[in-house]
């Protein structure tokens, strides 16, 4: 199995959709740009060739290891996936997951809809073995950066077979990206006690029993603070509301101590201060969040990015290439399926 | 209808498990002192004699309007409810109740085990007409004080009626509690569009938008700083992890801003500011959690409650008294439940 080490040097081949999120080309070109400074990578931007040239203009290119391939429009985020993905057969997501599967580029990035980035990233790469369904995983909030939520908001109706599988993904994303040598796994839940919980946490205590996994039983909201486990494990609708009231939270609080600050320390400190804080809750968008699960290396970022979060979105990719994270995470569930496949219900 | 206006000077009987809580008399005898300090009540204190009298000798009693009710031993957060109900007929929670119910006090207030309490309440004083469950409800977070959370944790697994009884409670605590004329409510969700959301809040946004409440749909993690609603309806798993979530936030922040501020602020400004920022995120801490629809006025606190959170959990039962909450949560119920029968799903 490769490592990091071996591979830290190695040239890695980024595909970015340059149309993707709030500001288009603008930020995800500065991005890519501030990335390709700080990083032994190759870039192919996705999009309009005028607009992202217009762009690309604003840089010396000299060396840059840099290039366009063009596209037509984009899919929105009130747009229904499906439906766009066919009536938009040349958008930029498309097409970089065309660039990605063709073997031109080792990794795509997207601060796109996240609902079409998945959509076309299952129909265009397929799922690992064993999944039914790929889910968005890693560290949510920077005061607890080594603890690993799964699934951040793309299952919302789990059974307890996909909870298990996710956890099987962030156990390898643990291990490798945060190199926790073996993971502890917690179910989301109400009370410690295995008792404690709703119908599903019920009953998937049970098969995350039976697994192989570092299981350490029910976990609750305050654990994502105790160390109590390296991966905390529930499903999409609880992680997309933690994940959402946590980023509401951090702006609350950034305005909160802003004030309450002013008058005991200089403007700029309150205002460094209340940036450093505001970043702290909102970890995903300063990484990018993995996209676990697909047969393919794939990082999505939220829509509002701006330059300097689509390159850590881009390092993140990067560091999942150099770690062969998809060909862990394939390897993790062929030995738990081997395993465990007999007694885990649907 | 009563206001709160008519019966602010009325006299509030208000009997306290005094044995309830980490800390037992020591801080329940405290928070009663406080309270007969602050306001026009009387306090019934329930529990072990002896050791109620030996704490209430650190105080002053001249003209205190307090007497003690004896109890023998006490329910823990360690037992089955149930059995202990059965097996401790004379425990400080049951004689509390039975005070309460004989009409010798108008609200009962405890720190003690919340699953027994509950169920205390339930069997001694019944549910309101319409109710299959109580639940917990009220602010939970100092940066959005108005806005109510319903329920708080004591549903696990809720049908969509259930939710839609809640969101009726907690509108009637948002209006005579908070003030607030006519309260929107929201479902608490991944998206704002009627089609996001699991199985339960796709059957639930049916009922809530069939009903006479002021539904103003969907509301997603965020939202609790949007004003978007007044009060947010979700089950108490959810609610659960929110409130401990939140919980272990604040105690994580309030270390992490020591250390940042240590460099450039006083050390007993520092102090003070961690302290109210822990308060902040402690809010169902320092104003205890009203027990909606049981047939009786019941507010319960946190275990670990100091002497002055006592005291803030009986100024809330105090307004709930004066409010008249009880009977207006009833009416409530009443209207709803002849308006929505027939089309209220299970």
């Amino acid at each position: 199995m490769s490592t990091e080490k071996e591979n830290k040097c190695s040239t890695v081949r980024v595909v970015l959709d340059a149309m993707g999120g709030d500001y288009g080309p603008s930020e995800t070109v500065k991005g890519a740009m501030r990335a390709l400074d700080a990083d032994n990578i190759e870039i192919i931007l996705v999009g309009d060739k005028d607009q992202v040239e217009a762009e690309l203009a604003n840089y010396d290119l000299a060396g840059k290891p840099v290039r366009i391939e063009s596209s037509e429009g984009k899919i929105g985020d009130d747009e229904h996936p499906l439906q766009a993905i066919r009536s938009k057969p040349k958008s930029s997501i498309l097409v970089a997951n065309k660039v990605l599967k063709s073997g031109e580029a080792d990794v795509l990035v997207s601060m796109g809809s996240t609902g079409a980035s998945m959509a076309v990233a299952v129909l265009a790469l397929g799922l690992l073995e064993g999944l039914d369904r790929p889910c968005i995983g890693g560290p949510f909030l920077g005061l607890a950066p080594r603890t690993v939520l799964v699934d951040m908001g793309s299952n919302i109706d789990c059974r307890p077979g996909m909870l298990l599988n996710f956890a099987a993904l962030g156990v390898v994303f643990a291990r490798k990206f945060l190199e926790i040598p073996n993971p502890t796994v917690g179910l989301l839940s109400v009370g410690a006690e295995t008792a404690k919980g709703n119908k599903q946490v019920q009953e998937s205590h049970q098969i995350f029993q039976e697994s192989h996994l570092n299981f350490v039983g029910n976990v609750e909201g305050m654990d994502f603070f105790t160390q109590k486990a390296d991966v905390i494990v529930c499903d999409g609708f609880v992680g997309n509301i933690l994940m959402k009231y946590t980023e509401g939270l951090g702006s609350a609080l950034s305005q909160f101590l802003g004030k309450e600050l002013s008058s005991r320390m200089a403007p700029e400190d309150v205002q460094s201060f209340a940036a450093s804080l505001w970043q702290m809750m909102n970890m995903p968008r300063t990484m990018g969040g993995p996209l676990f699960g697909v047969n393919g290396a794939v990082v999505l970022g939220h829509g509002s990015c701006k330059g300097d979060e689509v390159a850590g979105a881009i390092n993140t990719a990067t560091r999942c290439v150099r770690l062969d994270m998809v060909e862990s995470m394939r390897e993790e569930l062929s030995i738990m399926n081997r395993q465990e496949t007999p007694s885990t219900p649907n």
